[in-house]
């Protein structure tokens, strides 16, 4: 299973791969990355899954059976094939072998409902699936009104976790079986029917919490060039081995499956996020690296006994919210180095990074974690990012005036898949439009302040529901907290705070709410304060605040932004 | 001085730069390294040049001078600028300033003769030139015939490091002072013509041992993939410190004024090579790494005391030729880590790296000098590398069998300026030949046997000069040896070779032929053997073999080949 050592190893480039283009010009496709790592480190565990350890010759053989078998089943250039599926190899492998072939990869959040997966499936028009059998009973509902899906690919994932049994959905799926597809499927390499670097690689369909999700489209170039730079940002080399903590079907892994294959890193697979778990695969696996929202890190900075440090250097990269500063404190002392980046679907993931200072090593450690705790600048490949008004002018760097975050370049998609108008929209002015609200400090670095949805305006005056939360979290008792705007019948909305409690803390709503005062302009300060069990959160531990503003917001005229 | 706080930067990509490309597109251009770095590190000491230092923003706003004085002189796009320097802070600002005004730059080995220079400027229709004064003399000589050279910028640079007084050529030459110049231009950004990725940033001169020298053409493209990549393979990040031991002038300093600016991190120039200077700047400045041929490392290890270790870690990249064993070991056991890579001008630079396999660390040392000397793997970035026979055949992955490096894709040069023949014939194929001579190892790895043009054919055989060398650098009493072939009535030419001894050795020519014939088969091993006290080498430390072949083949007929 070895296509180096078996002999019939040819690399890509001796296939007259780009036979059609100069010489001095290859198209850039993270699939090169792998045809380099086939040829490096063909012999290396490259990709651990539960109890399976691929090599990464065999990975590669995978990928191209599995490329093989969809053209002999007619997937074709161009094609789009879906994956519903858990962090697994089968991701991975789908990353590489659909590319191959010059088809689109869909991921797909397992955690959706039957609708909104159908909707994906429907809208993105896939012919294939592979299926991770323990979902096949959310696909059931929907199975019967997806015309183009010719071929599901049942594959048994979640069992090598301790899932649930396959058989229930796996009886009703109408496809073979992942592993005997494979094992029927040719390994042999052939020539990529892609010549285009902006060729779709991928669409990945936001979690869009107003209206249908849409579909980002990336391109073979974004995605190399993305993967390229996340290595060269988070310090990955061969020497690495990063644990899967971000889903895979999440912006590709922040193009993940890419980077750390061309790296000749280590895939160290999870299939959800578990404290014990995670702390059990850094040890056995010597993980270097892993990214995840900053729930994650909480979670295992809970888990972890007072004075735990970890046996090596571990780079942590968080985005999705600014990490509160208790938790960067206490991972600095577990001895993690926390890399802030922030991005979206539409950026391939990461967009920017609180590029770090050595100057700033000496400042008190609150100071040092409200400095990181903003987003920065954008990535060596991406530094193309503005705060600007209505009017597309910069604001000025002051650290003080409210713009909204644009960005364009080579780490910006391509567009919504088959959705022109919302293109159009998203790229007014020749801009992408985040719809995050920010800052410029002098410094050239941006701060978020608010999603332009989030922002609570009372009495005329903006209010960062960030900046609210960054205050509730600095009393000791609170573990997590959310703000949001409820109606007002004086100032229009009012911030409202939802907040989650540590184990054995006690506070009261007027506590919290002098806390704040003490810290805050007090119109900025929450007027209610609601102790809840738990926030509630999408699949990548994003807080939900449209959740919770339905529920205060019944009954009401609803915000218009 | 500082464009930042001054209040009048505005990122390039605030001034509508990109303005006809679709939002998804930026042009890949190292030129986006230095907006980047602009923004990001203002403040930071970026280059540090005798006693001089430079901010980057004093940095950036010198580039710009340049680029918005030579506009004013009537420089346009497309416009060839010459640099003649050793190294120092002007060649580096030259790197940006020249490119942003879309002009080419071509830098020129300041240890040409007048002649070479001459045609060197004359062939690549130079209009401007910045000059070290201190080598006005040589220009003087062929001054009169360059017709397009209409600006010359006199640079009082050699002073900065004490070098010889800059009065004598300064007075003849016809130009305004390098300082003066940028203080009377604009530091004023303003959008860069170049919309074409592929548009030409440089043109070096190869120093052909045969024929004239050759304008290799780099694009901004291959430029700015190169230097990315470059960051990722040697683990350079904005907490480095990198030592210009390397001429900027040959392959635009393997692209590291561009990568070093794009990390961040510090330039450190050096003039020439020198190895208590090279020891002082190392302690002084924090340098985390440099790059060199193996000479540069044998003189540091020379000059070193038994028992010396460098403060930090040191990352040194070497090429040109394999780093001796016993240089390997020495660098290590003082603490470098050394990297071994291959490539030609053609390449940009570096194309090959001996990737190094952590099991290796257990191997004995010999053979881990022995595996790190062979030249390995395409970078990440460039993996499309073949051994390939007449029939452009690849070779069999045998370790034995002898066939030409060839090499493709965006690490390649676009081709030789104003020459389609020789460019037609260096790409014949569809591949770039880079007239080296090597075999395919069975794990991939490839390592060299010879240039095309040293390979010694002795009745029939081929003899590698590499391996013979290799056997004479195992012989503790020698610090440099070179081989070539020389005539012979009944072999066609037999192998000579041509070592200096390491002070206070002695040895005679039969003990190392009878040393070599201990380790080779007698028909590879010298057959003559002259001690020197130098061998003649080019400025950037290779030895110069048709130097020594001239002398032994006066009054034969010459070799083709």
């Amino acid at each position: 299973m070895n296509p180096h050592t078996e002999g019939h190893f040819q690399p890509l480039w001796s296939r007259d791969q780009w036979a059609g283009l100069p010489v001095h010009r290859s198209i850039l496709s993270p699939l090169m990355f792998l045809e380099r790592t086939l040829r490096v480190f063909p012999e290396k565990v490259g990709v651990v899954d539960g109890d399976r350890r691929l090599t990464y010759a065999e990975f590669g053989a995978r990928a191209y059976r599995l490329a093989n078998g969809l053209r002999a089943r007619g997937v074709a250039q161009g094609d789009r094939v879906a994956i519903l599926s858990r962090n697994s190899a089968e991701v991975l492998e789908a990353h590489f072998g659909v590319p191959q072939l010059g088809g689109i990869l869909v991921p797909i959040n397992p955690r959706l409902t039957s609708g909104e997966i159908g909707y994906i499936l429907d809208h993105s028009g896939a012919k294939a699936l592979i299926l991770d059998t323990e979902l096949a009973p959310v696909l059931a509902a929907v199975r019967g009104g997806l015309e183009n899906l010719s071929l599901i690919l049942r594959a048994n994932i979640s069992a090598r976790h301790g899932g649930s049994s396959a058989e229930g959905g796996a009886a009703e799926a109408d496809g073979p079986d992942y592993e005997e597809f494979l094992a029927e499927a040719s390994p042999e390499p052939f020539v990529y029917p892609v010549d285009d670097e902006d060729h779709t690689i991928s669409v990945n369909y936001t979690s869009g919490t107003t209206g249908r999700p849409k579909g980002v489209m990336y391109t073979h170039r974004g995605a190399y060039l993305n993967a390229l730079a996340e290595l060269f940002e988070v310090g990955l080399n061969a020497g690495g081995s990063y644990l899967w903590t971000l889903p895979m079907y999440h912006c590709n892994g922040w193009c993940f499956p890419w980077a750390v294959t061309g790296a000749g890193a280590v895939h160290v697979c999870l299939p959800r996020v578990d404290a014990a778990r995670i702390l059990a695969l850094i040890e056995a696996e010597g993980v270097t690296h892993f990214c995840g929202a900053p729930t994650v890190l909480i979670t295992l900075a809970t888990e972890c006994p007072p004075g735990f440090r970890f046996a090596r250097r571990l780079t942590i990269v968080t985005a999705a919210a600014p990490p509160p500063p208790a938790i960067i404190q206490r991972m600095e002392e577990m001895g993690a180095n926390i890399i802030h980046v922030y991005g979206l679907t539409e950026t391939y993931g990461p967009h920017t990074v609180c590029e770090w200072k050595v100057e700033w090593n000496n400042l008190p450690l609150a100071e040092r974690a409200r400095v990181k705790a903003r987003q920065g600048v954008g990535y060596l490949h991406a530094p193309e990012l503005r705060v600007v008004d209505e009017e597309m002018r910069d604001v000025p760097p002051d650290g003080a005036t409210l713009g909204e975050v644009v960005m364009r370049g080579n780490n910006v998609m391509k567009g919504y898949y088959r959705n022109e108008e919302a293109t159009a929209q998203a790229f007014r002015g020749g801009w992408f439009h985040s719809g995050d609200l920010g800052v410029m400090h002098p410094d050239g670095y941006v701060e978020l302040r608010d999603r332009k949805k989030d922002i609570i305006i009372s009495g005329g005056e903006n209010i960062s529901t960030i900046e609210v939360e960054r205050a509730i979290y600095q009393h000791p008792g609170v573990l997590e907290a959310s703000v949001i705007g409820i109606p007002d019948p004086k100032w229009g909305e009012v911030p409202k705070a939802f907040v989650t409690l540590k184990p054995g803390a006690a506070l009261s709503a007027e506590e919290l709410i002098a806390f704040c005062r003490e810290r805050l302009a007090h119109f900025k300060c929450p007027k209610a304060v609601e102790f809840v069990e738990a926030l509630p959160k999408t699949s990548t531990g994003k807080i939900q605040k449209f959740v919770l503003r339905e529920k205060e917001w019944a009954g009401h005229e609803k915000r218009i932004h």
